[in-house]
């Protein structure tokens, strides 16, 4: 049985990560210091006995055998990120090197999860793994792109000069049920408004565009990733003249103007009371940004199959009986 | 009587500063782990009542009370950096943390010396402080260049969310004694081959261009900036519609091609047996860089004062005794 580690276990992805490698029959330990991970989102895997709980921080080094290292511990939403942006850089730094001490040790295959923030405010759409990316050192938001770029410098590094089997993934804006409720991240704030009657709040005119993904296509993507042995791996890369360590783009890549998804809410929720208002445009705040997905289709066979309209479906569900 | 610290006080620039501060009266702490400093930098310096030199490494935590911190210590020539990239890395990132949590302790006034690797391999020329930079997350420079902009980003969160003073300077191409025989920099290489008679090598056409300064010019902008009280120095860079942490480009911007530098070098030695000869270019090699230095201009009322020639001829001259 497949022992595995996931950082930020608690966390909106680590815990659909924890419950999708408990299905697949794996050993899990979750760690996570609940900073903005959440007890709720695993109570329903305490219990299970192939589930450990480690309540630990991801910047202090932390020991175990693990055949596989999910590495998905960071504030992720700009509201916890910026909260205490030391912390964020350090989360993403130590962490990354905390994996990559206990990797190197037992040789465990990692993967780290990345973010489309490395790319900053791109100036290519839409951004392959090839651009270098457009990123502030000195903003509101740096805390996070850079050290999320810091902590793939490190990947590729340890695999380049110690032979770790490392992983990475870029994700963009992924959605669903265990978000939290007040990170500040468009889709949640949207529904919960909505669901509340507040005003929705839009910045800027709301016509800058995102693209969202359901957390179940960017799981299904990370398993198709992990599943595949290393050598064939490369070899794919290769052939799609990736020479690098292994980076792949995860998001899905329709588009659609903050404005509109405001809008699709309101749709989906009929009964609400809620306006649309404007709101200036914060610090640093991407225009555009939309994932190039090319080099997962290739590789994994891989494509985004939840529709918005689904997935928001679900996750109003989830706030619904949220309490 | 100020007490300073400087880290990597054994090394080029940091040997200088040593020197410098020593003359000014400064009681000098001198930390090092001779990773790529060098004993007889400071040789002359060992015994004087006003320095102590601490063998160290500066990702390690260390203590003591200090007026003021120079934060020098990083490999910073692309062969010593990419020799060890995850110890380079560790460095950058980790040193400031250290220098950032004495500094907070002891509410030292930090120089942190950083470098127009952070602009990459730039898209815009030349570069103000204000440029984001053109940085390759995954190449083989990318350990130095991440890591010295993460460490830029601790600099900007201490500075905002402790109240540090710190103060941040973009080192360009710089020159002069104590600089390393062998660490692969462009002036040290060519003076070393022009000396021997080997053949100066120069990789690609020759014609991109860099700008250098003399290292005494630098050591001058430093004492400039770190002589500024705060409150004239945050109020000189507001006028100059400056609102972030103080970060000034410190270089020289007279532009040379690689070639005609080569050729100057072997006017200024004239006994030189020695042939120009043509390599590959390295992988993400700038092909251009040169400072916008209109900002240290405004605030430090500071400009370069040493042309090349005279900073070429007392370079030549270190080499000549250098045994």
């Amino acid at each position: 049985m497949k022992k595995v580690l996931i950082t930020g276990g608690a966390g909106f992805i680590g815990s659909h990560m924890s419950r999708n490698l408990l299905e697949k029959g794996y050993e899990v330990t979750s760690l996570d210091n609940f900073y903005t991970g959440n007890k709720r989102n695993i109570s329903d895997l305490i219990g299970n006995p192939n589930f450990t709980f480690l309540m630990h921080d991801v910047t202090i080094p932390f020991d175990g055998y693990f055949d596989e290292i999910y590495n998905l511990a960071c504030p992720a939403s700009s509201l916890h990120y910026q909260r205490d942006p030391i912390k964020t850089s350090k989360s993403s730094v130590l962490g990354i090197l905390n994996v990559m001490d206990l990797a190197t040790k037992t040789n465990a295959k990692v993967l780290h999860a990345s973010t489309s923030e490395i790319y900053g405010d791109p100036l290519e759409h839409p951004q392959t793994e090839r651009y270098w990316g457009n990123v502030n050192i000195l903003g509101p938001r740096s805390c996070y792109d850079e050290s999320k770029r810091m902590a793939e410098t490190f990947c590729s590094d340890y695999f380049h000069h110690h032979g770790l089997d490392v992983r990475v993934i870029r994700i963009f804006n992924t959605f669903g049920p265990n978000i939290e409720k007040n990170d500040g991240r468009v889709i949640s704030n949207f529904i919960n408004q909505a669901l509340s009657g507040e005003d929705i709040t839009l910045y800027g005119d709301g016509m800058q565009t995102r693209s969202f993904q359901y957390v179940d296509d960017l799981i299904e993507g990370i398993n198709g990733y992990m599943g595949l042995d290393q050598g064939s791996l490369n070899n794919s890369l290769k052939n799609e003249g990736w020479f690098n360590i292994p980076v792949l783009n995860l998001g899905n890549p329709s588009e659609i103007s903050i404005k509109s998804l405001a809008e699709k809410i309101l749709d989906l929720i009929p009964d609400s009371n809620s306006d649309i208002i404007f709101n200036g445009l914060p610090k640093d705040d991407p225009k555009k940004r939309r994932p190039d997905i090319t080099l997962a289709q290739k590789i994994l066979n891989w494509n985004p199959k939840i529709s918005l309209e689904e997935g928001l479906q679900k996750t109003i569900q989830y706030f619904k009986e949220f309490n």
